[in-house]
């Protein structure tokens, strides 16, 4: 492994018991009934114990980096849409016009773009080009690529972490871009989650049954012939995953590493979260899930993270669009405990040890 | 009825169909797999259909009004909390530390704090007084209020609405705050969707199963003293409804008169809104179901709406808290229809009709 994973890696910490502890102390004693925030108590906990203090510092601002790769797996036809999509839709993000440019602007997030492995053309104005090849190979044929790239997109990922965090941010997420990518996140999910391809595989752009059956196939073939050992996730990167799932990873790990959280999307963020807490188990503290995508493989990587989703709206885009939604949540829940007065601050009477039930 | 209340119900007026298809068909349009956004495009749709254009404005600058009023019903021991709190959480709202201060803060929307009738004490400064009576009476032992003060709450909450949007305000949340106030909103529950109080009545703040029962046996006295007509909203609301229910009826009624959006919080929103709906259908043309609160109430309120909540964190505090967290979503599905690149403007090459799946 490279001198420079191995430092990102040593640098992931678990929460801070203490912290979380305060959190949720700190929560009994506010001006409302006990529990009755519901999951957004339990993001506030996280947020506590991922900065070590109590009251954590609000996570703001976010911001918003998109990974784009293509994928050799393309070539089996797994979707409908031509490879050239990944490019065009790269431009698109560039000039602000996707989706998640849309809905990062909502939560005031910048929008960084970067290419670790689009399979053509030039990289646009205004997109990082950070390309680690030109798309993977076809991972049902053989690795998606050499171990060596997976660690270059993994410390690519890390990189843009790093490079927002000094810039300020302090609530990250990552976004995907890449016609062809919920294969690799669907091989990705049977490996480290051991569910079945039947249970792990969806529709992603919303293929048709003759199409989702034959990329649960694909997914099958590749498992077969990787073979592939939750143990060594370097290895099941390179070979059934893909270059944007792997910046992913990497920059899922430095925003561990650098306590600030992070926000998972949907599929393809879930499974790349999945190979970096196989790298660092810390890691999970400091991640928030911020939806349930319709993809299948995202709930069976939730599951195996033990993580909640903040929202289930049905959406399937990938983009980061889902995580982006959820920035407001996660800011919010870190004002419940900055913000909101004790039972004591604000002269409310606390519930009494015994109620009197007056019939 | 009152000439106010007929000339608030008859400005009501439905979606705008032509908006609604425009939304729909440029929906179809955007740089998207088509339902990729799930619940948002609902949204998004429903927004242009109140606002009647395609895309519609942004629903910003949003704000918040907390209704408070106490409950005669208290007396029969249907929460532990003291009644006294009702005036403490009013006080606590004005000074900005409350739940929904904090929350309101993150989507940067005013909080107004509206007395519609508290029992006791002096309404405080920076409270709007707006106290029709001190409380109500018992709804288990007669009617909660007069007709006539039914109506004025109705028109207190229309006021605050139609001020607010006259001050610029393009997104309206309606909040509560009411010691007891669970017990009228599970009792309207039950007059308008025809629900069993077993089904219709909740824990509230977190009563135990003791109460709960009791709580569940003075909603059926109540409906069976009042045997409640639905064909008569105001009827309804004058025998088991609660000052502040009242008055969020009458702000989400003009919310709809104005054609601005409101979002609709918990239970005690949701019971109001099954009110405001019965005077005027077409009202709830302009509202967006804001959470699923863990008040079982609210979801038989929104199943009789035919609304479907944005989110569900198992939240159960009032005060606007759940509404308040999923303003920045429906901000976010306006963006969609006004931001985001067709796939013609993007150059993206759009799904072919016939894809061909290579094997």
């Amino acid at each position: 492994m490279s001198a420079d994973l191995t430092r990102l890696l040593d640098a992931v910490r678990p929460a801070d018991t203490d912290a979380l502890a305060a959190a949720a102390a700190r929560q009994a004693r506010l001006a409302k009934p006990s529990g009755s925030l519901g999951a957004l108590e339990d993001v506030a906990t996280r947020l506590a114990g991922s900065a070590g203090q109590c009251p954590p510092p609000l996570p703001a601002p976010a911001a918003v980096a998109v990974f784009a790769g293509d994928h050799g797996v393309h070539a089996r036809g797994v979707t409908p849409w031509p490879q050239a999509v990944t490019a065009q839709m790269v431009a698109a993000l560039a000039a602000g016009g996707a989706v998640v440019n849309a809905l990062a602007r909502q939560v005031e997030a910048p929008v960084v773009v970067v290419d670790v492995g689009v399979a053509s053309g030039a990289v646009p104005v205004g997109v990082l080009d950070r390309r680690v090849r030109a798309g993977t190979a076809d991972l049902s044929r053989g690795p998606a690529m050499r171990r060596e790239e997976a660690v270059e997109a993994v410390l690519v990922g890390a990189q843009v972490a790093r490079d927002l965090v000094d810039d300020g941010c302090r609530l990250l997420v990552a976004g995907d871009m890449g016609i062809a990518n919920t294969t690799p996140a669907a091989a990705l999910v049977c490996a480290f989650t051991g569910g079945d391809p039947v249970a792990a595989t969806g529709r992603g752009t919303g293929v048709d049954d003759v199409v989702l059956a034959h990329k649960v196939d694909v997914v099958r073939e590749a498992l077969a012939l990787h073979r592939p050992d939750r143990a060594d996730p370097v290895g099941v990167l390179a070979a059934v995953g893909g270059l944007e799932h792997a910046a992913i990873a990497g920059f899922l790990l430095q925003a561990a590493a650098s306590r600030v959280p992070a926000v998972l999307d949907g599929v393809i963020a879930c499974s790349a979260a999945l190979v970096a807490r196989e790298m660092a188990p810390a890691a999970a503290d400091h991640w928030v899930a911020g939806h349930l995508s319709a993809e299948p493989g995202a709930a069976l990587a939730l599951a195996h993270l033990g993580l909640r989703p903040l929202l289930d709206l049905g959406m399937r885009l990938g983009e980061g669009s889902g995580a982006v939604l959820a920035v407001p949540l996660v800011q919010a829940a870190a004002r419940i405990l900055t913000e909101v007065a004790t039972l004591d601050d604000a002269a409310v009477t606390d519930l009494p040890a015994a109620p009197t039930v007056r019939r």
